[in-house]
């Protein structure tokens, strides 16, 4: 079974760009698509969609990025190329398509692919509700890929991910889980200045890992068993 | 070393695909294209190809697909899914971005990927010319691409190819390869009607099968004997 996976637009900027994914989309046989803010869709995105109109017609429109993620077991951003050496928890590491595909195949679950506006890309906020961060490999002399050829590209590869057996964690368990670490941090007055940090990086290895449903339930457990040994 | 590549557009339509192609060229380090008969490149071409201008600045215009592929030892043509049955050896066996860049690698010389019309594709004439052809497998509900997704996608696949040590035959050797074969054929009184479909099957089978300079002179050496006994 191919994976369950949607698309998700956050604020982009350009009806054309809109309508070519969702091309790239249908041209791949990938049909959910979630737009977060988007811009109006009039004659030429319909123009770019050509057969694909459908897609755009049947797209979940929401105003905030946590909406359009809530049901996803992994989400992952998709960011051009960065030289910042900063936030490294915030875009490291940073996975290629291919090696997205060895990560995610043979679980099963709904995965969330984000793409970012064309001009600014995330905001930190957006990078930090990430699992996984991915980029195409560019050129250094011009990595800024169109947001379509983006889509195109990273499609391409997903398309081949065959699901397997080993259930993906609920996105609700996970977040429980990321509670529940947020907990034992203030408990045992982990300093208040390296707490983001440390929760995003939890999140990354968590969320390249492709955590299942047992694993989620025996790593709550452990947190369990700290918290009552710590009262 | 990556490979030494061109794109070649035969008879693009539209100008902001032309542009939008060499912006996705930039995108993974090619900058070699040739464009056969184009368009019109104006001010959309400019827009969609961002800071990829140089790119369309510097291709090669040229007035006929012959000339756009005369120096290169592999001739890649890419085409759509089809499901027509007939002409399997101008169409047949299509190779994924993916099986091609596995056939490439190792191997040193220039390769030349050809993207046709976005309307009609290829003619058979210039289908004829290809050594081997390549499809982007897509979904069967809707498997026409835009053209610069497909660019985009088969340089996505194709700036990894690592060339070898290797030397791929020289296009002009191949070339009189497949003329000393024709001569042959018409040597042994091959049924007329058969011998377009089997040149063409046999450029096929040396195409995918990448030759070398020796192997190519080998070859050579094995018409040339047969020949002599023909005499």
């Amino acid at each position: 079974m191919p994976m369950d996976l949607k698309v998700v637009l956050v604020e982009p900027l350009y009806q054309g760009n809109v309508g070519s994914v969702a091309r790239a989309m249908k041209n791949f046989g990938f049909s959910d698509l979630v737009l977060v803010n988007p811009c109006k869709l009039e004659i030429e995105a319909r123009a770019m969609s050509s057969h694909a109109w459908d897609l755009l017609e049947n797209a979940t429109v929401v105003s905030s990025l946590s909406d359009a993620i809530e049901d996803s077991s992994i989400v992952i951003g998709t960011t051009g190329v960065s030289g910042l050496k900063f936030d490294e928890h915030l875009r490291m590491p940073a996975f290629s398509p291919g090696e997205v595909k060895k990560r995610l195949s043979g679980v099963d679950g709904t995965v969330a692919v984000l793409f970012g506006r064309e001009d600014q890309g995330f905001s930190r906020e957006e990078l930090r509700l990430c699992d996984m961060i991915m980029t195409i490999p560019t050129s250094e002399v011009y990595p800024v890929m169109n947001l379509s050829h983006a889509v195109a590209v990273v499609l391409y590869e997903m398309k081949n991910i065959e699901m397997g057996e080993l259930p993906l964690a609920d996105a609700f368990d996970v977040r429980l889980l990321h509670t529940h670490f947020a907990e034992v941090l203030d408990q045992i007055n982990y300093p208040e200045h390296k707490k983001e940090k440390t929760k995003l990086m939890v999140k990354r290895i968590f969320g390249r890992a492709c955590l299942l449903e047992r694993e989620v339930q025996t790593l709550r457990g452990i947190l369990r068993k700290i918290q009552q040994n710590l009262r």
